[in-house]
């Protein structure tokens, strides 16, 4: 176990500056992981940890030390602080007091006839860490994202995947356009303005490989979606309420899909 | 217009107490609204508005000046505040600069045979909101919540709500017994744990009045609600995924409801 007390310390300040800016984490393609569910799940990742940052008081807590027992065990890569230095790193406002620097996993090569998900400039770092859990809950197991979409490496949308990321095959910066030629995925867009009832009988599509889109909080999805879209739909929602959050949209689509891949089974 | 220059005016107090506390809200039956999606539906509900503070700037933003063209025009509700005061009442980082200071709604009375979400013990004032958004998109009006769940009219909870707290009929601090006695609905409880799947056709129950209970993040449901459940439903996930976020899963569920009552007509 190696001791940092000060602020200035390099690597300390190498991993405040990704906590406040994920330019950062996308530059050097490293991240800060925050908390045990991330930290379990990176047992099953040692390759991609480069540091382990434990709070002063971290090991009394029972759940802390336990997944530090099955974290790899060399020695240089862990690191004790006090409190006061963790604050500065630690990207939510309580912690059980266990971060990891680590680095972003290279994705895979996009290959013909998989699912996806693709997020049309979703903002929300929080929507995007939510909708790649939703995306694999529901067996789809690759996720796209625009250029303009919260980057879903960075520790907020990281921690609110809680470790799903590292299973899920994830492209930053691409266009849908690209996505769609590489698949040849039939494109189904989800969009509140308009569109075909999500529930009706006849968007059919269960048996073939699909590209979800789901859009921006405020704006919904782009015009080149809607362009590219072999169905648009719409979750039918009562009146009084113009649209979900974006998470809830993209969690019913996608079981709705789910549903009736399972029925035909 | 009025005008206020320092923190520690009462009304500011006041506000600022309720931010931090919904133990004050609770007890004043007040609450603050943050936001333009919180003050247009307060435009509709103009007897509940008890004070509207602008931060200097706000009405430059057009969207702040057109809201409150439709508030009522009751020179004496309005005080204009600098950014530094603004900021103590404001529950969110970033404001277009417009918060309310409310009475919060009484609930109606609970009647037989009216659909209902229950939440037992959800803590976290954002899934609160957000399950009150989705209960009445998916047209269940009524909302219920365990003595021990997040307090659904504090500001966090009823931002996250956007406006829909206003068109549902929100009860608090109820047993899920009472609420079962006096509506004779279905209970159905969603249980990441195990139970029937969601999608099998046969937990019927579309005829029916319902209520859907939804449990504590870490622990999900109680063993009380799994006592008084008509039927327990797991929605079937990826086996790598081991739970949904709790508003991911209430989407899921009532809209599978929704679906089915929609496919019966």
């Amino acid at each position: 176990m190696n001791y940092i007390s000060s602020e200035s310390n390099e690597l300390i300040k190498k991993m405040k500056k990704m906590v406040h800016s994920s330019r950062t984490c996308r530059k050097e393609g490293q991240t800060v992981a925050e908390g045990i569910h991330l930290a379990k799940e990176l047992a099953n990742h040692p390759e991609l940890i480069r540091a382990v940052i434990l709070r002063k008081d971290a090991l009394e807590n029972q759940e802390v030390s336990e997944v530090v027992s099955v974290l790899p065990n060399d020695k240089k890569k862990f690191y004790e602080v006090p409190a006061s230095v963790y604050n500065v790193i630690c990207p939510v406002e309580q912690s059980v007091g266990i971060c990891c620097l680590i680095d972003i996993p290279k994705p895979a090569e996009i290959k013909p006839q998989e699912d996806w998900v693709f997020m049309d400039d979703v903002q929300d770092p929080g929507n995007v860490g939510t909708i790649i859990r939703s995306a694999l809950a529901s067996d789809v197991k690759n996720v796209a994202l625009s250029v303009n979409s919260a980057y879903p490496w960075a520790p907020k949308a990281l921690r609110a995947g809680m470790g799903i990321h590292f299973l899920v095959n994830i492209h930053t910066g691409i266009e849908l356009s690209e996505l769609k030629r590489k698949t040849e995925d039939v494109c189904l867009v989800a969009d509140a303005r308009g569109g075909e009832s999500l529930f009706n009988d006849d968007w059919g599509y269960s048996a073939n490989k699909t590209i979800w889109v789901f859009g921006n909080e405020g704006q919904g999805v782009s015009r080149e979606a809607l362009t590219l879209a072999d169905k648009v739909l719409l979750i039918p929602l009562n009146p009084a309420v113009e649209s979900l959050n974006v998470a809830m949209a993209a969690s019913v689509c996608l079981f709705e899909q789910k549903r009736r891949r399972l029925s035909k089974k």
